[in-house]
């Protein structure tokens, strides 16, 4: 018998803390391993899952996607039920859609967004430790937004991006960079945009917190971004602020 | 030299998950022996500390209120500072204030505010896994409020609370109950009163959802209450789901 073969579409959320991020590697705990071996039990058959990108370690989700082919003949709707009994916790698979076969979670991309959480208070919040990055001075978030609007749009951002990265095109749009304040000191930094580099995200949030508190001015940032020098921006931002939130295809 | 005496009051967030409650107890780990550990540190004195009552093994605080005497000169506003450098951080003191020696954490608390937190939706929520009830069955939320609308008020709360108690007056009163939805099927029940029953919030919370799934009908908390018995009431819901949020003096 002919083995029908379907592809199907996850988001999956999970708390990154305990893990070495989402790729796969020989020495380390992912996400990707968990899943391949949850699918394997679920299926009996090893599959490769492919994800819209890689997070690095300590990096949440809340609606990372990735896709993967199955003969397994469990309805659709039931594989998010399937994966919480193989699944440990911190990682949830709470929506599965069967898609076309030229479905690719990576190269069908339109949108990312990711949101970097800051709690900006003297002392840190106990429930936000692991999920947002205790920032104790004033910040100026009117300053933060100005900076903020430079790096909107088409750009070379070669300095927010990691020196340790293959990718030679560093060129990405930015669609938007929204800061929003809520409760007790967080802020949220939203940035909407067609793909990231290597720590992008971290490097611009390290680089607008300079601004918020006054090391920096807003305009400074235009000078960052002509540099396309990674020494001439801020630092990297703690991994266990940043979440990649919904990917749109 | 005679030395002089003052009384602080703090207030303390911690993360209950990893400890055995509030209370000091020979044989666990709990939040005061930490605190007074980390105070012994700081004033090189051993110190008893009060708080406005105990919380349940992991259950969290946002504001629980304690007192301690201390003759350690530091001025009153840095011992936030100093508890974060003793204490790990899933307990934090975020405020410290001097108060007259008549004052009591636990003896002239005014109203106490707890807040349970529910997560309604399918499936879990990764990153509120520690914080919250996950209920994946549909609540429905008016039905609740009516049924809350019966404890409101002063009551004899037996039916509410655990038969592993030596309190004998049970007579407590409920100040208000809220029910709020937020995004992402995050429910907060939020119970004000001037004091509460040993798992008296976790089991109105219990019996509330047992009347939002619909298999109770509001009224019957009514027959609760003046049944007097704990075993007619609901279930304890999570330790995990629950914060005591603020104490008011």
């Amino acid at each position: 018998m002919v083995k029908t073969y379907r592809k199907i579409k996850c988001k999956v959320s999970y708390d990154g803390t305990d893990y070495a991020g989402y790729q796969v590697q020989s020495n380390a705990l992912t996400v990707q391993q968990l899943i391949e071996e949850a699918i394997e039990q679920i299926a009996k058959e090893r599959t490769t899952i492919y994800a819209s990108g890689r997070t690095d370690a300590g990096v949440h989700a809340r609606g990372q996607v990735f896709h993967f082919r199955t003969a397994c003949s469990i309805p659709v709707h039931k594989w998010p039920y399937a994966f919480v009994t193989k699944l440990p916790n911190d990682i949830v698979v709470w929506e599965a859609e069967e898609v076309p076969d030229d479905f690719h979670a990576r190269f069908d991309v339109k949108e990312k967004i990711y949101r970097y959480s800051l709690m900006n208070r003297p002392f840190p919040d106990v429930f936000h430790r692991k999920y947002a990055w205790h920032v104790p001075y004033d910040l100026n978030l009117e300053a933060m937004r100005s900076a903020a609007n430079y790096l909107i749009g088409e750009h070379d951002f070669t300095s927010f991006c990691s020196i340790k990265t293959d990718v030679e095109d560093k060129v990405r749009e930015i669609y938007d960079i929204s800061l929003e304040e809520h409760d007790e000191g967080r802020v949220w930094l939203t940035f909407r945009g067609n793909g990231f580099l290597y720590n992008m995200v971290r490097i611009m949030t390290g680089t607008l917190v300079k601004v918020g508190t006054g090391e920096w001015e807003p305009d400074r940032v235009r000078d960052i971004l002509e540099a396309c020098d990674r020494t001439a921006a801020g630092p990297t931002a703690p991994a266990q602020g940043l979440t990649l939130w919904e990917v749109k295809y």
